[in-house]
């Protein structure tokens, strides 16, 4: 269940790693870009074209090398309608390719609200008796500011088609202890409470390998509180961004994962997707550049965690 | 700057409420849906066409009685990127017609992430030195939880295209308190110590009026809470759900208001879109439906508030 699907392609990949998907103009070889234009105009249509493009580039390198992708939707959502339908696409192929997909959205709300978020992103929309997917993702990040009323709709999605969730509780970014770290009277951090919440709402979404459907971001910039709460939420996975680019290296990454090497998923983006401006390498060599620093991400996480195997 | 356009539409209109269009295809007369079907077919795209025409009506009907509207991105977001095509058609149309627009996101994330949310949703986005409009909204409800580092980069776009932002602070559900009303060592709840940082993070954003571009949700269903805030947060502008529907009445929202009675807005969604069912007029009056709930509800308001006038 839940996020067992995820356990299971990072052992048999041996790869604790995800690929981010975050798409910048920037970051994509001009010759994809220049086709894309040609077609659609200098527009969010050519943009968008030209994101998905690359992407599928992308996936045809990584797609036996990491275990999982992880689109972030505002690289998307900043391109309107049809860069939303980039994401939609680049879900869909990811998924042919046989890759788990995390949607990184940070969707919050409560209700019949959340229930929306979750189908979109997880189950299925119902038009008229027909069931339909807009998105399509194994997997959504959420924010838990609003409490077990933003989180239940999306567990109940979850429980009925096999996904799991990933609830921010210590964030990468510089400022994420102004909230996250003021501490409670009794003691406690506000993101150990979230962390707490996250145990709690797992109980209804049990795994087979120790591991419920609802984890946590846990940030690689933090391997102190990385540590301390793998200790206190045996539970519960993470998704730990801020490796590589925003500082965290793999003995700080380390932290997060148990003896059995589980427990975390590090996610690198801009790493892996320049990786051809940093080689200086031919612009149509991007995804195999892209391929070889997602391996070396890996045997780099790899040589501190040791080998993966299920419990 | 920031919220002054909806202040300044709120004493224009005398009406210190905004309709969300959170449309349901359940709230959507059979006609509408069925024309829709007919020509997309019983899919994404055919419910989409029907939220659209539907939003459409009810804009021609609530343009001149409420000063804004605020979509609720999870129900476009459903219906995949058909879905997000309407919603951006939705803001383009209540733009023509005048009103103001805030879209209920509560997006969050950090650094260019976050820039990537601010443009797809307040600025522009960028396409080879073409400068083009993604969704278009004035206003965008986010979640603080991640600190300064998710903030900053709306509070920049606001600046440069006056537009505004609601921080949620204490939402109008159930489990809110979870989190939300926990204490800190100091004694200060946490969404009070939210609450303090909208403050901070207003002073990037002053307004005329005397309140800043960085307002906060507050939920009807908590009147003291309501009031509380009032007072400690005198350049806060209050977006206030939970009025009808969820339970909070007009006395309660009376709260969220100064002197002037200004300090905040009140949202209705399902009383007004659903306004047709409970007066079972016919589903071709739906939109005068909408307005006459929407005008007892300003009523309704307004004799607990009294004029509004700008200071």
């Amino acid at each position: 269940m839940s996020l067992d699907r995820l356990i299971e392609a990072i052992v048999e990949k041996q790869n604790p790693t995800v690929a981010g998907l975050d798409p910048k103009l920037g970051y994509i070889p001009s010759f994809i870009k220049e086709e894309a234009y040609a077609r659609y105009g200098k527009n969010l249509e050519g943009a968008a074209a030209a994101l998905l493009e690359y992407n599928r580039r992308l996936i045809d390198a990584l797609c036996d090398v990491v275990p999982a992708v992880k689109p972030q939707c505002a690289y998307y959502e900043m391109y309107g309608w049809p860069g939303m339908r980039a994401l939609q696409e680049t879900i869909s192929y990811a998924k042919e390719k046989g890759l788990f997909v995390i949607t990184d959205g940070k969707r919050n709300d409560i209700g019949a609200t959340m229930e929306a978020y979750a189908a979109a992103h997880l189950g299925l929309t119902e038009v008229e008796g027909e069931s339909l997917c807009a998105f399509g993702g194994d997997a959504l990040t959420v924010n838990g500011y609003l409490g077990t009323d933003g989180i239940r709709p999306v567990w109940e999605v979850c429980s009925r088609w096999d996904k799991g969730m990933f609830v921010l509780v210590k964030t990468s970014n510089e400022s994420s202890g102004e909230l996250q770290n003021q501490e409670l009277e009794g003691g406690e951090t506000i993101y150990a409470t979230m962390g707490q919440l996250c145990e709690q709402w797992g109980e209804h979404l049990p795994g087979r390998y120790g591991y419920s459907g609802v984890g946590a971001v846990v940030g690689a910039t933090y391997p102190q509180q990385l540590q301390e709460l793998r200790k206190s939420l045996p539970h519960t996975f993470f998704l730990v961004p801020g490796y590589g680019a925003q500082g965290g290296g793999a003995a700080d990454v380390a932290w997060g994962f148990d003896a059995n090497g589980l427990g975390a998923v590090v996610n690198s983006s801009r790493a892996i997707l320049c990786a051809w401006q940093k080689e200086q390498c031919r612009a149509e060599d991007f995804a195999q550049a892209a391929r070889r620093e997602a391996e070396r991400m890996r045997d780099d996480i790899v040589r501190h965690v040791g080998a993966i195997r299920l419990p």
